[in-house]
Formats: structure tokens, sequence, C-alpha cells
């Protein structure tokens, strides 16, 4: 079997973006309100976050039940990590999913900055200055056979498009506009020359678009 | 997490039958075409009984890659293991999947006439004369945390809904009538006293319905 790079549960609004204007600690997706884009995904049973029991099995679900199927490392972007830019001040910051993070594998933060790999419960963050070619060879090992998920930002996911490492992208369209601010896409036409395309729209009111690689 | 019984991938036509007349070993869907049912399942990247590279990934792909997810044990009927009837003339039959069957967990073949247990690489089938509450029961525990796959056919579906023991059910209804044969319902909304219920059509003309308990 192929060990694929996976785009999944990545959620844009209407009009492209995936993060609004003036992202920090206090709002992590900036302007837009982050509920807009994944309240789809925070309804159904399969949610890692979840915490009480409950939630949908329709179709979002099978969704947010793939989110580790078959995945043995994810790759982010250092602006997915946290709010922090720039030199790391001090250590401090370790992600925002608290002492238990949902990833379970190997997750390679790419980042000018690196800084020494640590462990929280069945997740190992390791910080690496590298193109996304470079990132994919060192995430691909560890992964040991499974999958890579390619976990964003979505700055981080235009860069992997460009270099064509990306066979695969779940992205989810929220019924909403953001305006300004990370800018995915203007639109999923960009992408059909290169990949198939599938758009199955949810009674969540999200719309779900496929993409697997000519 | 709650162990569920689960009911996956499973096919009917528009009419309500899961199977045609006549099941046999040469034709073991009876009268009805198995590629009108099953054409969108085999068409999938991740259709088990792939042995081609190949295959979308697209919505349907969902449905067969959540084929193992979280499973550790199926339960399926006698009729669904084999085309032999009545007592075992001898114990030459090893289910229809070759020496590599796709399930890989304990599958509980529910039957009058109980044999050896035996297995083939994965999978190890028991024979079991018991309610569809006691085959639950013995599936959970090998199961080991995991789900229970509740795997057809039609009427073992049947008995485990009389009972109420399914969980969740997605159903596949495909663009063809069968017209006689082993029936799964008159249609959907049988059962929506008791689940919800979501129907998400596919672009390959496939509907999947998706139930979960109210």
């Amino acid at each position: 079997m192929p060990q694929l790079l996976r785009v999944q549960n990545s959620a844009v609004s209407s009009d492209g973006f995936g993060a609004g204007e003036g992202q920090s600690l206090e709002r992590p997706f900036g302007h837009a309100d982050p509920a807009a884009l994944m309240s789809w995904a925070g309804a159904t049973a399969s949610w890692p976050n979840r915490s009480e029991p409950g939630g949908s099995r329709g179709l979002d679900d099978y969704f947010t039940r793939d989110f580790r199927n078959n995945i043995g490392a994810e790759i982010m972007g250092r602006n997915k990590f946290g709010p922090v830019r720039g030199a790391w001040p001090d250590l401090k910051w370790r992600g925002w999913w608290g002492d238990d993070p949902p990833f379970r594998t190997p997750v390679f933060v790419l980042t000018h900055h690196p800084r020494p790999s640590f462990t929280l419960t069945d997740t190992t963050f390791h910080f690496i200055d590298a193109t996304p070619a470079g990132a994919l060879d060192q995430a691909r090992v560890a992964a040991d056979g499974r999958d890579v998920r390619l976990g964003g930002g979505v700055a981080t996911v235009r860069e992997f498009l460009d270099a064509d490492l990306v066979d695969t992208l779940h992205i989810v369209v929220a019924p909403v506009d953001i305006e300004r601010g990370e800018r995915l896409w203007n639109g999923p036409d960009e992408l059909t020359d290169r990949f198939h395309l599938e758009s199955v729209p949810s009674p969540s009111g999200v719309t779900h678009l496929l993409f697997w690689r000519r």
C-alpha cells in the first residue's frame, strides 16, 4: 500500500479562508468565529476532543471518525501549533491541546526555530526546519507504513500543494464568509486539473469536498 | 466508550432486497446480479478485496475504508458464511473468502449446527447456536473494547433489529430492482421511530443511508 499524504477535516469559509485576521492566544482563528468553521465536527460522536457522550453518527461522523484511521504521523505548520511567532521566548508553550493531545502519533512542526522534542501522553512533537519534501520523508519513516496527515494551517497546505506532495484532501466548506485572513484558495476549481473532486453536501449545512489525485 | 453493534456496507436494492431468490455456490446473491449491488464498493481504493492498485477516494471510499475501523469482532448469519444449508456434510467449506479473509478479527457464525472453530490468517471463525443477545455478549468480549460488526445477511440484520440490539446501520441502496428474495424492509421509514436517518446520495449512483439510535 502506498503511504499517502492526506489533508483531513480542514475547514474553510465559503470565500476560501481557513482562519481570519489577527490570530492570537485568545483568538486562534483571528477575527473569524471558530464555531462557524468547526461546529459541524464538534457535533459528531467521534470528534476527538469530545468529552461528553452523545453526538451524531451521520455523514459528518464518518469524517471525524477517519481522523486517526491508518494515520502514523502528522505534519503541521508552526502557526497551527501555537500563537507564538519568531524565536521562542521560552519552552512553556506546548500546543493548544492540553496534556492529552488528540494526535497519538509523532507530530512534525515546521519552524525556522527548532526546539527540543517533547511527549504528551501518546503524542511526540518534533520541531524541524525542513522543506516540504524533507519533512514528508521524515514523517513517512515515523509513520511506519501508515499514511501521513497534513494538519494545516492553510499556508502549510498551500506549500505542500505547490510542491505537489498531497495525495488526498478533505476540505469542509462552512456556510460563512470570513472576508480576510488566511486564504486557502479562490475556489476548489484551482485543484481540479490535478485532482478528482467530489462535492458532498451534509445535512448539517457544510459541504465536504473530497479530492484525490488524477 | 460504548461498544456499538454496527451494520456496515450492507447493500439493498431500491425495492429492499439484499439478495435474490435461489442462492447457491454459483450464485451467492441468487438471481440478483452481485455487481449491481456491490460495484460501488469494488470501485473504491479501500475495498478490502481489492487486488490491483487504483480506485476512487471519494465519498464511497469513506465507507469501505471504515470497514475495519474500531471493529473487534463480526457476527454473521450462517447463510452469509456459505451456501450449505442444514447439517454440514463435511468441514470442507471454509467461507467465500479464500485463505485470507478480510475480517481480521474473530467472526461468530450463527448456526443451529455448530462445528469446530478454525483460523485463516488473522480471522478465526466460531460457530455458535445462540440468541442474538447471547451472540452479542460473546462477540463483545472477543472484541476487547472495540465495536462489533453485524455482517448480515438481511435475515440476521432483521433478527437483531427485532431484538433492538443494533446501534448504527449503514445501508447502501443500489439503483436496481430485485423483486423477490431476501427482503430487508419495505423502506427505510420502518426504522425512523427508533433511529435518526441521514440519506446521502453518492456520485456513483448509490444512496448511503445512515441510521443511529435516537
